[in-house]
């Protein structure tokens, strides 16, 4: 039974009572994370001071959080997104050598069976956008070429959209596919520039950063899952530095490292070489991948 | 705009990225109220240093909780009762002078149209259960008696429901009232001897306190709203200290000053004053009102 019975509840020792309750037998770590989340709950509360009235706003919007939250739509995901707490959750469980390419979030749209398409090929199905030549290597943190990567990349359209967002619309897998490098290990694909756009704001959420005078616009980016036998998975984007909303990603994914100039070519010559037919936007980054041991 | 525009997310400053967001527009509560929860939440989380599968958990535990409340059930309130949250919200907005009697939870069993009955009356509608004597007086801090006070009182069956829980089994407001006292502060009624119950237990909360290995019952107790004008409203519980859930309520209600003695009496002339037929309990407790100035 539980280790402390005897303690009546009080203001002053009210997450002590909380805890104490728990049963010597209940498992370790669940003991811990409840030891944690009671103390900083209650300690939230002894600093906020709520009214009953903010207390009940405060469920109720939990409810509406949940409600929200059906098959398609993850509203408790977006809450601990535009909290922070999702990057915070990946920046603590991908922590890396000096050097390795950093993660961040993976996004709701990652599709599983993305085509793998040869190395050179245009992930653009719908030849809408503005081209772009997407290209750079693969290294480990000594600098060597990795062979035999697989790079998963997906990315929004031009209207700030992804195929899934667009089924019926936009080809199926546009602007997604799957490449594997060879022994210099180095990449590169034609994509289109992708825009900036807003994770779903018709929500409590969405509500939230209305009240918080905080806009719902993510920069624009392109998502890879980066893998190897032997390496730490990298899931990360890369970012536009020059984004309106660069500084403000409502998801906090960027960060300082994972800047890619996207630069504006206007080179008939270059844009031949590559099978576009005018001005075209070029993007050389290399990622580094830590060993997973 | 934000105020913190240039500052990119890291696992150091998460905290201070995620509030310097906030519009200076902000309404300075809602500023107040999210850079404490802000705080607390990534305290919480780099104390915990969840994996990626704890968080997800985590999220889907709360989209269940939400699943579960509807028009009827309030999982999220059932889960800030178990956490101490209710009480504690419920502590901070009932400070009282010294001598005041003390609030505790209301509960969701209140109804607000419940007959007002004379002076004595039996809230018992139905005959069952154990005969119980209530007694006592409502007196200022001062120890004067209150005149015209409004006693709004309710309890479960010696099966532990409601009879908001068994509608057509139970009478409809048995075991309900509303009473008023006279010059003399006094006030008296027929009742029975209450019974523990458990909290709804069919939900994410209930399969959380069993993974705690704590029980979700509440010991026996009579619920009070005792209000006059001038006077801080009091929302309370009386207690049986025999109970054997008195150490443990699941909902943390239990206060050492909410014990009131639920006295067996053996007296046949005693049994028939009250227009009982033999052995019944007898329990007298005083409630002190503060003003509300």
């Amino acid at each position: 039974m539980a280790t402390n019975e005897q303690g009546y509840f009080t203001e002053e020792n009210s997450a002590e009572v909380v805890i104490g309750r728990m049963a010597d037998s209940t498992d370790p770590r669940i003991r811990q994370i409840m030891d944690v989340l009671t103390r900083k709950l209650h300690e939230a509360v002894k600093e906020i001071e709520p009214t009953q009235e903010e207390w009940f706003k405060a469920i109720m919007f939990l409810t509406e959080t949940g409600h929200k939250s059906d098959e398609w739509r993850q509203e408790f995901i977006l809450l601990s997104d535009v909290m922070g707490v999702s990057m915070l959750v990946d920046a603590i469980n991908s922590r890396r050598p000096n050097g390795a390419s950093e993660n961040t979030v993976l996004g709701p749209f990652h599709v599983a069976d993305a085509p793998e398409l040869e190395m050179g090929a245009n992930i653009c199905l719908d030849d809408k956008g503005e081209p772009m030549f997407v290209h750079g290597r693969i290294l480990d943190t000594e600098g060597n070429p990795l062979e035999g990567v697989k790079i998963d990349v997906w990315q929004a359209n031009d209207e700030g959209f992804y195929d899934v967002q667009q089924k019926g619309i936009q080809p199926d897998f546009n602007l997604r596919g799957v490449f594997r490098t060879g022994a210099d290990g180095r990449y590169f694909f034609k994509a289109i520039k992708p825009k900036f756009y807003p994770i779903p704001e018709d929500g409590p959420v969405g509500e939230l950063m209305n009240a918080l005078g905080r806009h719902c616009m993510r920069p624009a980016h392109f998502h890879y899952i980066i893998s190897k036998d032997g390496f730490d998975t990298l899931t990360t984007h890369i970012f536009d530095p020059d984004d309106p909303y660069i500084h403000s990603d409502a998801v906090f994914g960027v960060k300082e490292s994972l800047m890619a100039e996207f630069k504006p070519v206007d080179d008939q010559q270059a844009a031949a070489e590559h099978g576009f037919s005018g001005r075209f936007f070029d993007v050389e980054y290399d990622f580094v991948l830590a060993r997973d041991d």
